[in-house]
């Protein structure tokens, strides 16, 4: 039997906080066994060619949403399938009780079981979950969550206070199936995640906001609803401006701060908000990681509101290219922690063609070294050491899966992508092997490919077509 | 005839920004007509012999309720009768619709005229109103409030949007009778405040803000009301903690800076929100100013839980004689910006004996320069000149008043008050001339008392009776 | 006989940090006796009729050298004539030994009481000295200078470590007459009146400091000089430029927050001067006010080379139209403390044309409310209000005069101008009643100009011409 | 013949900016030529046994002084032998000219052949070295320097201004035999590597920096002389006082701020300079790196006086515990970038007894890693990878050295020192293998000690013994 069941030969291979390193990568056991100059070919069952290409650990998409408008078990297969073509090998999805995904409440430790079934042996990546408490008793069982289900991060969504998912109806209540959903239920969010953590020094729990704030959103909505103008992206965008961000931001961490729990702000879309929570971080003394997403990074609305349509709709809403070029700035520099996709699935017929009913959210862990590599590498000069980071070892450290996810290192979980940096195609929406039928981002035109994509040691993806069934397990936190 | 009305000889005038200026002070037509040495006695109609102690402007006690709990009438009558004890001259009074005041809504081009007409010829000493925009309509009116009744200043409350006044009933909105009250609303007020402020460059249009956020407050509230524990003023200051108004301050002054209103932060009532409100002010790029009030300053929920009752119950809640201390020290180094006595005659059976539906607030003015100069002049060593800029000086240049109210100088109001410096009397309802019928700072040894309390070159007060008829007359400020 | 020696009728008084007030102004022993509208002509001796004009507190012109280049009683009587005509009542002269001035050195309790002799009967201004101590026994003079001669500010020149005052010298030593001068010896000043500050709580013990860093100075100087450019005023200023400001502040600052002294910051003549003193003042926990110049404020180096002639240089050297703006922004908003002239009277003889031996200095005392009201006020919108404070009220604060000197009040000493804001004169040598025979300032169009200068209540200065004998006093400060 | 020349077998490698991985490390043609799980033994020449041991990349000492007080060569060999002893594989030392070294001066374009022609073929670690302009022509050499010799890393001392090195003479200038040296050089140095800098974008040019003014020192030192206090370590920190270091810091980076260049603060000693270097760092716009030695970071010198000798004299001088505890919590969170032993072989015959005229300095760098891991690891806690960043991967950063120096990576140099966690020892002049015939530490307890040290693939120390002849090559570092 050959020492080694894998060996990825004469690639160069993007080491987070180390550089670019020309190694050959030898895989036993799921895990990497190896990295070596000349390790031979004949100590492998298998090998892989990366001569000339670039070999990313498998990135973290940390920001996921398994089944939130579709069965459960269909969604982790088909989207996950879809994260290996952007040389994701780990998930980390939302859920939460209310509308959409079981649309349905009651304890996470009766729900929660149900979840992991659905998804049992249907991804193709390892997976994980981020949890919300939506009612009192669900806060009461985040010591539970952590110690036995081995989750260790939590989200509350900050807009919930006052409308639902897609902002057309005012009755939070109905949507979200649960207790006063307020800053008072935040504060005991958090108070209870600092309480636990006392209990694990050695894990970090950490709230993830969404941080857009309801009360503003309720005049400017308003206000651009009765305005006559054109409701569409760009009317989203001034119905939930930057300042709804920055407010958001102010209220959570100065909460945060308070009890001294660690937060994550997700898909942070401004310009705006990424300098108040900049700010922020200076001035409370807890531990805030910053994230952003690939839509917010490329897209625009005025790109896409003269291409028409309302796929784009997303919360927070598509901006400008300012931003984009501001949030880029950012991920060059550090302030950004990571970059995740905020992948939801979601088919053209809910989005239709009137705004505010429209669904928000859409596909996009395809693109995530895609994107990252043509906009962030190829266009901006972000080196590939970086893009590892922020793909993919940032947010493992984040969440507690370092030392098993997020670098290219011996003993560390075998997953990684192989990727052709010249590799050059239009973004369609064939090519991301999703299950959803439209992509906002369709005609875009990406350099850097994922041609291989390693998950456990197992090649799962080569050329644009997956292979063998979902191998993906779920992974435990603590 | 004298070319002088008044002539107040020999006294030590405590001029703001200046400092003591051992002189006589004449009286020509309600205006201050000269200061000199030696001005000659027979110049004048009547003489006061200052002799040995300090004269001080008239204080302008910037946050008063006339008639909040009783016909406002009766109590502007006997609460401005008791503002000249203390030495003060001006009150500014809030005023708002919905429950308690006149108790009924609608707007204010109606509502105003009534209430100008209930104080006229009532008040002994020269007034002002501060108006809170409960409705979107409210809103609409402040150009007209400006331009029409010369009202400068405004007021939001931000725990109104989850709890009425007593913080006993959730049901804000039959409280307020306005429109939904919340950091929306708020921004309203501030963009309408920014752009009539555009028009008036000479004015200083300002929104005062009640800064506890009554999100956090359900919280704690449901915490002290099911732990157990005494339902005292303890336990109202628990329910209701220096975080709450940190949060709001984080909130209030985001939105401001972001539309550019000048502010003040009403009876900030802890160490933590008044470090709070000077990082904000750092931080964003607008003018804000802080005001304190005595009973924050002087009163310790222990003692007065020591004592009994629930005279002491008042919003923001009495704290401990750390935050005493703390806001002392700001109120020498100059973060403060003016004290008040956030004066509402509040009757012994509206306290009763159950916290929850217990009446907040109480009156204050009698004290207001009695206890700045005991507590703060001989206790601490404040000097005479800071404390006729926090009680006069400041709030008069804050709320455009400075020309007429604020100092002792030529052409100013000839509103000012003579101190024995050494009188000392210890606090009883009776001294203090108000219709209230108790007070929590009964017993309280004082040093430092008003002799004489001139208003608009008049004696209305003099050795603990008023004299004459109320003189008062409303305050145009535009 | 009458009541008041002396009276100024109808006139508006600019009275610092209270604004404009028009009320008549009565003198009585040569202090101000009364403030008051209408006081009666028939009580005066004299009367002075301001219809029409501003009164304004004689300037304190707190930087000022008398004869630091002439017989100093010739100087005294000279210069501080020419400080009438531009409203200036109070001259605080810098005084050293070394070379210039008397030319020798020793210890202080020698040398002073000549200087003080010098001057006794020939100042037409109060006036005061800061002192240089040049020697370690100077310093050990500073307890006995505050407590015997009153004096309680000193000086410290940054440059004199490597040159001598006309930059054009290396040997400093011969130049200072004194023992190792560098900021070993500067911290023993500010470690003496930190100590000596404590016996003296009620009094406002500083240092001076004149900020150019030697260093830097003989690397930029030598470049200047061998670059084949003309030698001429932008020579200079790029010979010392504010790099060197910078470097000088950041070392004076560091080592007086160490010892907790009070400093004042001479002529900071750049943008990035001040920058830096305003930085330093965040960093560093101690006292520290900022002064500027009436030729920084208004001189450009460019329009002075055009024009031609080595008058205009100083030290630190003319800058840009560019800084001018910069320092006219910080007086309007408050960082810079006070204006003063820094007069040195310095013939033209000893300009010369060559550009390194010529004497560094000029006269501008005259022109120090004219330009301030011309250029400030008509020019740039600066209140009278604040230019009262920045030519009077700040430097008489700083200097422990306040009481006396800074404002129009009762008690002050009757020190004031009376200016004729409309009218309008081009700057002429001749204007000035100086000694100087020449004037950078020539040719500018200046409105605004005193019409009255009032010394002790005596008229000492109208229309263009001195009235009487010198009647200045010494000004004992502690 | 074998694949692999050296496989170190089942040590914990210590990887910088990842973590500790337990794997084998092999090695071919002096480099690491892989890192994998169960390497075969069979394939490698030689192997190591690591078992229970910790595997960390060789230390980059940073700061060591190569032939400061002895013949070159024989200091090159001895004390880069000792090296071995503490796990460093790479030195980096400082050379000048002026007193001691060469004693001479000139041109390093004909000096520095001389200096490296008399280490080559006698140093046991690789080795670089930092060059210090003394004179103007030598700073006119640095581009010359930068790209003929690879030497990217420069010196200023910013006390020998005004002292010699061992603060006994004042002939600043007798001892740099170079030209002024003063803050003047200092610029011109910073300017000329700044832009030489724009010519190599992809190198760090940077100036270290001595922080200690002397201007500050003549005062301190003056008093402790004439004090009548022992003359003893203590006396020699209170001479040069931590006021010093922060002055010192204060000017430098005020010139680097404004030049744009990077510096590194050598030795901060004391509380007092690394906070400032903090404060600077926020203020200045440009890198700036911080380095503390192990004296520093250990010795107190009340301890060391108690022991007695003047063993300890070293420039900073020995601080106290307190600033010891205080420099580990900075090399803990971060600040601190790098440890180096500031390593100069000076013998007992040249301290004496006599504190002034005694050589300041002494040998460490035996103790790199054991001090290190003794007091850091052990008993402050500090983890092994950041114990591997300060030692290894920062300086090789900061010092153009990472890619083949600073971590355990395949590509690397094999340089890496294998450590018996556990080995406690105490230390003695004889262990450290140097020629320095006394030690500052002696005594002190020490667990932790390196067993094996491997340079470039050989091993070249094995348990207290060298193995075999110098093997270290010069270190081009462009």
């Amino acid at each position: 039997m050959p020492r080694f069941d894998l060996l990825v030969k004469n690639g160069v291979l993007a080491v987070p906080y180390h550089g670019e390193v020309r190694a050959d990568l030898a895989v036993a056991g799921g895990r990497i066994a190896a990295i070596g100059e000349d390790l031979p070919a004949a100590d492998a069952g298998e090998v892989v060619d990366a001569s000339g290409k670039a070999v990313l650990p498998g990135a973290v998409d940390a920001h996921f949403h398994i089944g939130i408008y579709r069965d459960m078990a269909l969604d982790a297969y088909e989207e996950t399938r879809s994260s290996l073509v952007g040389g994701a090998t780990t998930v980390l999805s939302y859920f939460r009780t209310g509308q959409h995904y079981l649309d349905r409440t009651g304890p996470y430790k009766e729900i929660f079981p149900e979840v992991l079934s659905a998804v049992e042996g249907r991804s193709f990546t390892d997976y994980g979950f981020h949890l919300a408490p939506m009612t009192v008793e669900q806060i009461g069982e985040i010591p539970a969550l952590v110690a036995d289900h081995g989750v260790t991060s939590f989200k509350y969504y900050m807009f919930y206070k006052g409308f639902d998912l897609a902002a057309n109806s005012r009755d939070a209540r109905a949507f979200t199936m649960g207790d006063e959903y307020d800053l008072g239920h935040l504060y005991l969010i958090l108070e209870q995640l600092a309480r636990t953590q006392a209990d694990h020094p050695d894990l970090r729990l950490s709230l993830s906001l969404h941080c857009e704030q309801s009360e503003l959103m309720r005049i400017f909505i308003d206000r651009v609803r009765r305005s006559g103008e054109p409701q569409n992206l760009r009317a989203y965008s001034e119905g939930r401006p930057p300042l709804t961000e920055r407010l958001a931001i102010a209220e959570a961490t100065t909460l945060a701060g308070h009890t001294g729990t660690s937060v994550n702000l997700l898909h942070l879309s401004s310009a705006e908000a990424l300098a108040e929570a900049e700010r922020a971080r200076g001035a409370h003394g807890t531990d805030m990681r910053f994230e952003v997403t690939l839509h917010h990074l490329c897209l625009d609305h005025d790109v896409l509101d003269a291409r028409g349509g309302l796929g784009g709709k997303v919360n927070p809403p598509i901006r400008t290219s300012r931003d984009n070029e501001y949030l880029w700035e950012r991920v060059r520099d550090g302030l950004v922690s990571w970059v995740a996709s905020d992948h939801a699935c979601c088919m053209e017929e809910h989005k239709g063609d009137d705004l505010w009913p429209a669904r928000p959210g859409f596909g996009g862990t395809a693109l995530l070294y895609p994107v990252l590599i043509s906009e962030g590498h190829h266009r901006r000069g972000v080196p590939l050491t970086r893009i590892a980071e922020v793909a993919s070892a940032n947010p493992a450290k984040a969440y507690n899966l370092w030392g098993r996810k997020g670098s290219l290192a011996v003993g560390f979980d075998a997953d990684l992508t192989i990727v052709d940096l010249d590799r050059e195609q239009e973004v369609s929406t064939g090519l991301l092997l999703s299950g959803q039928d439209h992509c906002p981002f369709d005609g875009v035109k990406v350099r850097g490919w994922p041609v291989v994509t390693v998950v456990g040691g197992r090649v799962a993806y080569r050329d644009g077509a997956v292979i063998g069934e979902p191998g993906g397990t779920y992974l435990r936190r603590s």
